[in-house]
């Protein structure tokens, strides 16, 4: 099955809104063996919508559109769906009474706006909204599928499972392609390149692979299709295993599984507490760990010490320690992460200071600068990582590396490595 | 100037990278006057690369293409490109210099793929990547700029910024169109709407209002276009004007302005310290506002209590409120309020418990159930909202919301305001 995405709005032309719509739903399509032919963005403009929908339908077997459903007046697009289909706008009764439903629970009045956005074009199947007000329709003409759903993410998402996926594979029969991705932290894109150079060049015409590099962590993705699904999966996994042979331990999972997760596992499995103290990263690392649903079974919590003064009074860092060495220093680090054990209650405990910027940089201790450990209590590594200059990438960074030095530690792997200074 | 963006990549069909470049090339072209024509991705295909590009180019005066530029061997902008032109690829022994001095001082070593990363389309101006390896490229043709970005986001942004503006500005001479942009928090979309119709009616054919709705804030944007400038800029100062009446304290801040920023400067003319205490947001509330360069001038710091131990031995929560009231409940963020601002010596203090989800909820408590309060140690608010099902939207909703409290605080607005319940 071919698809085509056409993402609707003035708002993401402009840039005040970025679409991710179109990324979710390319992953979730890619699951069942979807092809995107391509991604279109357009504005609030009938005449645009129109040909982008013609040129998607040129390529495609479905067009997935999203936007311009909502109660307000710049929303288009089910006028222009219903220009292409030459049909009228209709009146839903049961959609208006789930709307004053919906918003009575919440306790809210509905508006005129609520009333007009029940108008649909008289063609479609309209499709449930759990999450939000504008319901999804489906179209079908000639053996294609156009499906509108409105642009607020998470109504979009929940739209897709209940609704949309399962009728695309009734609609469509899957087609032969597979992945694999495997996830590495710790190492760059070139770097691993070099390690997998030979793997490369004897990788077969009809599987690839692609290196998608983010913050610390490259995930490698195999692609292979084929007429044969069962020969073509084995065929991955086989690849697979020499990747993992040729990587070792930088590698942390596999799929579509996230480092938090995974360390979060090694956690649970180990029967361990973890906590955090956390300075430049103020909280980021937290939010990261308790990402994950179920991490209040193996995470205590954290302690911010966005000030000296937190640092000493509740981590209790030593006023000589942050005179002599400063804040972002080996000593602080290894200071926080004993003084979180304690304040906490926690087995484990991962520390993080440094100098996120884009002020308070020195020769020595240039932005970027970042200081972490890791310990039990009785033995401490700490490591010092050189991150870039921009502020939100230093601390994603930072807490991503922090993530991969817990997983590290819990599997033992920090005595073997070089570089590494246990307390 | 008309604008097409065009991203390059597998990754992006396929949904392992979501293409957020494009969202942040709109609003930055936005800020120039630039007039986006449309956003297409195409996969890692010679083909469809030089099939969009000639589109693009069909229809707007500058195309800025990124991702296709990396070390690795599915990169094929390049290629693209030299054919689109009709030239060779060429050896830049500069560009090459410059990585081996980049990863000296990361290092790291260099590898053949940097060295094949060196050849450029002969024709191609090289714009230099601080950030970087791969240099960005810019070509003329027939008065038309096609621009040629890296797709690793803070390598695109700093090119952007550095060069590729710059140059477009140079080049293109700006066209009169003017945006101002309204930010609200704590009501609907729909409320709003209904607030504003009339004046929505009374707005003149080349001014018109959008709505951008997201977790518990809705963007208002007024454009407008035509032949005057300075007269376009004051009408749109009226219809702005008049918005803020209509809409009074929901509005806190325009344009580019976040939430965590305007609560910062608050705090900062007030010379007061925040502090928070986090259960079920697990740091993110923390997170936002130390996203703000200088946070450390107003924040103190926080503890993500994320088990009743902590909360208890941190926060001085009673185990008597925890067993009769249970975690998620007023008197539990009451208490926790009130001990952060004891423990991490604040001025002022939020606190947040709630049922972020999936698990966990009750008949009585159902997830998204969420507790908050902000207090100074003397006048103490309370407030319970009801976010959805998602368990990330709930970190996200809950931290926006309690941004919005402390700021609503700081204002005294809790007074005037119906259903709040001071100590």
């Amino acid at each position: 099955m071919k698809v085509h995405l056409i993402t609707v709005g003035d708002e993401i032309l402009i840039g005040q809104v970025t679409d991710t719509n179109s990324g979710w739903m390319a992953r979730r399509l890619n699951l069942i063996g979807a092809r995107l032919t391509g991604i279109t963005s357009v504005g609030d403009d009938e005449a645009h919508i129109l040909y982008a929908l013609q040129q998607a339908l040129g390529q495609a077997d479905a067009v997935l559109m999203t936007g311009g459903l909502g109660p307000t007046k710049d929303d288009i697009t089910k006028k222009a769906l219903a220009r292409f289909f030459g049909v009228e706008l209709a009146f839903h009764q049961p959609t208006y009474e789930r709307i004053i439903r919906f918003f009575e629970q919440l306790g809210r009045p509905t508006t005129e706006a609520h009333r007009q956005q029940c108008y649909m074009p008289a063609n479609a199947i309209l499709l449930p909204n759990r999450m939000g007000t504008a319901p999804g329709m489906w179209f079908e003409q000639q053996g294609k599928a156009i499906i509108s759903m409105p642009g607020v993410p998470y109504e979009m998402e929940a739209l897709m499972e209940e609704e949309v996926i399962p009728r695309l594979q009734k609609y469509f029969p899957g087609l032969p392609i597979a992945h694999r991705t495997i996830l590495t932290a710790g190492e760059g894109e070139s770097a691993i390149a070099a390690r997998l150079e030979k793997l490369e060049e004897s990788l077969p015409g009809h599987i690839k692979l692609a290196y998608l590099p983010n913050l610390g962590q490259v995930r490698l993705r195999l692609t292979g299709s084929g007429p044969d699904e069962a020969a073509l999966r084995l065929e991955l996994d086989h690849y697979s295993r020499l990747i993992h042979k040729l990587l070792g331990n930088i590698i942390f999972g596999s799929e579509q599984e996230q480092l938090e997760a995974v360390a979060g596992r090694l956690l649970r499995e180990q029967g361990k507490m973890l906590a955090t103290a956390e300075s430049c990263t103020g909280g980021y690392l937290a939010h990261l760990i308790t990402s994950v649903a179920g991490s209040s079974d193996y995470f205590r919590g954290s302690i911010v010490a966005y000030s000296n003064e937190v640092k000493m009074k509740q981590l209790g860092v030593s006023p000589q320690t942050l005179e002599i060495h400063g804040a972002v220093s080996e000593a602080a680090v290894r200071e926080m992460a004993a003084g979180a054990i304690r304040a906490l209650g926690a087995d484990v405990a991962v520390s993080i200071s440094g100098i996120a910027g884009p002020g308070g940089g020195t020769p020595e201790k240039p932005v970027g600068t970042i200081w972490m450990a890791v310990g039990d209590g009785s033995t401490t590594f700490a490591r010092r990582i050189q991150a870039g200059k921009n502020r939100l990438k230093n601390i994603e960074y930072a807490s991503v590396h922090a993530l991969n030095f817990v997983r590290q530690f819990l599997l033992g792997q920090l005595q073997e490595k070089a570089g590494e200074q246990p307390a």
